[in-house]
């Protein structure tokens, strides 16, 4: 049987892993609600956001009202400060698909993304919330392995993001000038929401063994991949 | 006399007003090195994140180090977990002022920022090294007035902000797709980086008065001062 202690710090990583659900469904929802040019849902995208952060804020106070009453150490006391900087990746993670969901509504009934870019922002968008749903499995499983893959998946969206660039500066670009500025915002959401969820994948493995992700080499090395940005 | 806790936890303290030190001589630096294209220069800022970085690892292993040994409560455990933070704050600040160097020394020897928007990117690096000095400031003075100030400041950062979008939506915008690109992430990178700023010292008031600086009405009301972003 857990004893109370034990039983606080898993509701804590429950809260994580509903962090991490509720931001890679924003994800999904707000590049839909862009694509679509759908007002309602970039709204609801935008209030949802709350919900994350009240979640954040409860996980928080637990945290430190965890550190002051339990007074943990060594493994348990890694666990609950590194739970502190895994809740603050999500917040900003909701904080970027909310972004996104602003820009659909500012942009509301013109759609912000030219039809020649559907394709790759659609790309960008699935891969987002990908990581996303990958790093709330990692949360979950504590895999190694499977972290480490995410560092690999973010190369992909690197890849997306050079392409989109590639399409911004390519001398047929016929879009005009705010929509170029709206692009290349978008690109860097989408970018910096991948960060994030490598960041909790990659704070798992600083949990699990003791070392920094960066320090350990992947069972599987990349093909053809490309140098992170 | 101080004890060998208290003077860790000082030291903790003097560690963060040096990072912030570092970061806003970065963002002036870089500042300066994208708008004369000054490469050499651009390369100093990138490198010397090195020990921003060096910093905070140092910074972070021994706050969690003083919770294991001294397991502190109430108000020391508060300065701790914000302290962790405040060090996230600015190791990212100088991560954006490495961006911008980065971007002079991808455009060298061309310059990245177009004549016409020299004054307000000079603005914009200006604010932003002010508002991390400020923030230093509060960190040392823990003056709670002068951490409000400092949204009133950022409400100057998104005004420039929006100048600039200004300039890049004109009709008569001569400088081309890439120019645009780049203008745009710079505009986000000091944005960000005042956000930064405003957040450690946001995040002094909370530890001075126990509450959240939003729910504090400054003692003087901006004048004319727009909504913040």
């Amino acid at each position: 049987m857990r004893d109370a202690y034990h039983e606080e710090l898993d509701s804590i990583g429950d809260d994580l892993v509903e962090m991490a659900r509720l931001v890679g469904s924003a994800i999904g929802r707000a590049t839909t609600a862009i694509l679509d040019s759908d007002l309602k849902l970039a709204e609801n995208v935008i209030e949802a956001d709350t919900k994350v952060d009240d979640l954040q804020h409860n996980l928080e106070a637990r945290a430190i009202a965890l550190l002051a009453r339990q007074q943990p150490v060594a493994t348990d006391l890694r666990i609950v400060v590194t739970s502190l900087r895994m809740s603050a990746d999500l917040e900003r993670s909701g904080d970027l698909a909310q972004h996104v969901a602003k820009l659909a509504r500012l942009r509301f009934p013109e759609r912000a993304v030219p039809r020649d870019l559907h394709a790759t922002i659609l790309e960008m968008g699935q891969l987002a919330q990908r990581l996303m749903a990958k790093a709330a499995e990692v949360l979950i499983t504590k895999d190694v392995d499977l972290a480490l893959q995410l560092e690999q998946d973010d190369d992909e969206m690197d890849l997306l993001h050079r392409t989109l660039f590639q399409h911004l500066i390519d001398d047929r670009w016929k879009h005009g000038i705010e929509t170029a500025v709206d692009v290349t915002l978008l690109g860097r959401y989408y970018e910096r929401f991948a960060d994030h969820a490598v960041s909790v994948a990659k704070r798992v493995v600083y949990l699990v063994t003791g070392e920094h992700a960066d320090d350990i080499q992947p069972e599987i090395q990349p093909v053809g991949g490309v140098e992170g940005a």
